[in-house]
């Protein structure tokens, strides 16, 4: 079977690794439109989990969910300076409905801040009515010319939270606020560690006072930005007049934030996890937790074993971690295959926890455990197994994290101060601390010169103990210390 | 308060009254967008409560979701006669993407049968792949240029399912087995009665060779086409080169159907059970199940009652019916609103039960229920409410199911001879059973002259006792008995 060859590993080619892992484990496919893809189950499972854990998050912090049109009318995009200056130019445009040249060109939305505002100025009276917490769910389209599957396609699914408050400084707080939701959920459910920072003037959302941003490291030492959040300021309450009455009775703009992230996520669980045989999936996340794989060789060992495999898928997928979460277990009980390549077939696939059983293992009430990650194997007694199962599963999610974050603090650098060192480590891959003078011409010159950008100007609990002195680039005394690196 | 003005009665205008509610209860709103809405809090709250019950459905009978692209070659299209004959004069077209011309057209999803079975023809190579059970939620577009909230919009949201069969019996259990899971679903849960059976030639998808439906009928007597469930044949297989070889080692074309539901149901909701003071929301549906109306005078009287009102809040919305759902309870906790003017707010929004709570009854120990459809009051002991209210939410959820036949019941004729007492009825608004000669000429007069189409050739069960022996527009010997209404 083409299946069986093997990938290529991460250290020949990291990317051709990334390109061939996704469509082995068949989590994407490339589609008959350029630059567009399509989700296949496997990966689309991955998704969904990641979609209720989110949305859970997002409605205890007090956000309801919404829907608004997928066309834009070309005249909303301009009336945000900056924003149409960031976007116009990546739109695809509709010009032709039923049959018909439209009056106006609709856009297809590259994101929406511009249709909800607009219906938030006709929904806002009074301070009464503020804060608004909304999000959706949705797919946007960017017209992007060199496309990778996940981690950037013309058309995405995200989540884009928009709200509005009263104050510049509840909008700070929501924005923060769920930049730390976010951090949470890479951190808890992805097992990805993330710096967390503010964005520079250079790197901020087109129409954003200031932008946040979560940045993970990948394998290869580059830097993924798996999510942002946005304080807006009052620029798009001002461009589309959302305005309330305060409580002294005078008129105000209200103030904006907004956050996503999307099925970017996926390709950064990918490139955080996978090794060398193929996906490895946080156990939160899987879709299937468990596999079992029965082994048998005569008609006898056949019927013995599947019976005791279908009491186990059963007496597991009934078992209770903790309400409601149910284990997620398959039985992989094709015939005509040997255990062998259902062994790969599954590891390919990044399921967490393998279950071999043989017609010796019930006949000593046990089997085998196979983690995903290590490899390690264990016997466990059929008695305990939920137990065991469940507990495995929760190592394995705590461990994936350390190793992540043991590999990202492996190749972080901190103390450079030798701009050739700097370009050695960029073209290595990594991460580097360093001070900037807060010039963006120098921020532009290391871009030019390295292809590393500023991913973000780190929070406090991600800075060196020592703050650096001076400016990587020009020796100049520091205004900030900044996360350099090459990034997706 | 504006809010306050009555609506506009059924009686009096049952249009008028429906776009008011839909409006007042902020289920949606108009968009800058023609012919595009904005799905608020409230309506998106039930359509997310229609997905996720329609997604176990869907999953319990092996489906899987994946998400494929949204914009379609135009090409794609035309490669099915039928299909592009049915669809292309209402799609909205992507001409220009990234400030460039292109150099082929994208059309907008009007539906995915195209793109998805061109992704099916790659992944299947042997009887082995089969059968692929597929769906996707979506959002599609329709060039329509006479509009309605939820049930007629340029874009709107929905789950269409796709799949791929060995044979034909395969694939036409699977069309009839979805039309029984959408019956299951707007009968158990959307508490909305359905006729299932068979279009007409001149009313079945383009592109299919049977399609099913599930036809409701609106407080006006109207018609609604509340999901539908096509067996498409070798017709998109044959079209986009989807074979496999068979177990005989033949190269045969696959078999698929497709069947689809829409935000389109939240309009059938309301029209279904919606009264003259607003919205009723069957229980499993509803997002909130319970409001919560303190009742207080002094502050005193407020403490208490307050105290008492938060107590039950967090007991009830811990209490498990049966895990994992928990009641969805709210606290209406507004200061400077009368409790009359609450109760106004929460039945224009249709929610089941309000729990009034005074400080006499808090010293009694004991709180008023009210349900939104009967409006009948009782008192009951705040000792048992867990079990009361999930009672009488269930009891709620059963009686409006009741009262929805009864008034299909009321309103649909059988046993109807004359042409002339047909339009009558059909002025008037109501079913009517007859016989047809299975001619599209007869067919397209009845539409012509009186606006009413054929719904379904209905499944045996809702057939009449005693089949029709003529043809209710010629007279001649009868075909089908059908059934008959103006639709939305």
């Amino acid at each position: 079977m083409a299946d069986e060859k093997k990938l290529t590993t991460r250290a020949a080619d990291f990317s051709a690794w990334y390109n061939e892992l996704v469509l082995r484990a068949e989590l994407a496919d490339y589609s008959p439109v350029r630059g567009c893809m399509v989700i296949r189950p496997n990966g689309y499972g991955i998704w969904e989990r990641m979609q209720r854990a989110l949305d859970d998050m997002f409605k205890a912090t007090g956000h309801v969910n919404a829907y608004f049109p997928m066309f834009i009318p070309e005249s909303f995009l301009s009336k945000e300076a900056e924003h149409v200056e960031g976007f116009a130019p990546e739109t695809a445009v509709v010009t032709h409905g039923g049959g018909k040249k439209l009056e106006e060109p609709l856009v297809v939305r590259p994101t929406s801040e511009t249709i909800i505002y607009s219906m938030f100025a006709k929904w806002v009276q009074s301070y009464r009515d503020l804060p608004l917490l909304y999000n959706q769910w949705a797919n946007v389209v960017r017209w992007e010319m060199r496309t990778r599957l996940f981690l950037r396609t013309m058309e995405f699914l995200w989540q884009e939270g928009h709200t509005a408050h009263a104050t510049h400084d509840e909008a700070e707080e929501e924005a923060r606020k769920m930049l730390g939701v976010y951090r949470d959920f890479m951190e808890g459910w992805i097992a990805m560690p993330v710096i967390t920072g503010q964005k520079t003037e250079s790197e901020k959302f087109a129409g954003a006072l200031r932008t946040y941003a979560c940045e993970a490291m990948m394998q290869d030492g580059k830097a993924l930005q798996a999510g942002t959040s946005h304080n807006l300021g009052q620029n798009f309450a001002k461009a589309f007049d959302l305005t309330f009455q305060s409580e002294a009775g005078t008129i105000e703009h209200a103030w904006n934030t907004s956050w996503g992230v999307s099925t970017r996520m996926v390709g950064g669980l990918v490139m955080t996890h996978g090794d060398d045989n193929g996906l490895i999936t946080p156990p939160l996340l899987a879709p299937i937790e468990l596999v079992i794989v029965p082994i048998w060789r005569t008609d006898e060992e056949k019927a013995t074993v599947f019976e005791a495999a279908r009491n186990l898928k059963q007496s597991l997928g009934a078992w209770e971690r903790r309400a409601p979460a149910r284990l997620r277990v398959h039985l992989d009980d094709r015939e005509g295959i040997k255990p062998g390549a259902k062994y790969y077939h599954w590891e390919t696939r990044g399921i967490p926890l393998r279950l071999e059983l043989g017609p010796r293992d019930v006949a000593a009430n046990q089997c085998v455990l196979v983690r995903r990650d290590t490899r390690a194997k264990q016997v466990a007694s059929l008695d305990t197994i939920g137990e065991d199962v469940a507990e495995l599963l929760m190592r394995m999610q705590a461990d994936l994290l350390t190793a992540a974050r043991e590999r990202m603090d492996a190749r972080t650098h901190r103390g450079v101060t030798s701009y050739d060192q700097f370009r050695e480590i960029m073209d290595a891959g990594g991460f580097v601390y360093a001070g900037w003078n807060g010039d963006p011409a120098s921020e532009a010159r290391v871009k030019e010169e390295t292809k590393a950008t500023i991913r973000v100007i780190p929070d406090p609990e991600f800075r060196s103990a020592e703050a650096p002195t001076r400016c990587l680039v020009t020796g100049e005394p520091a205004k900030h210390e900044v996360l350099w690196a090459r990034a997706y």
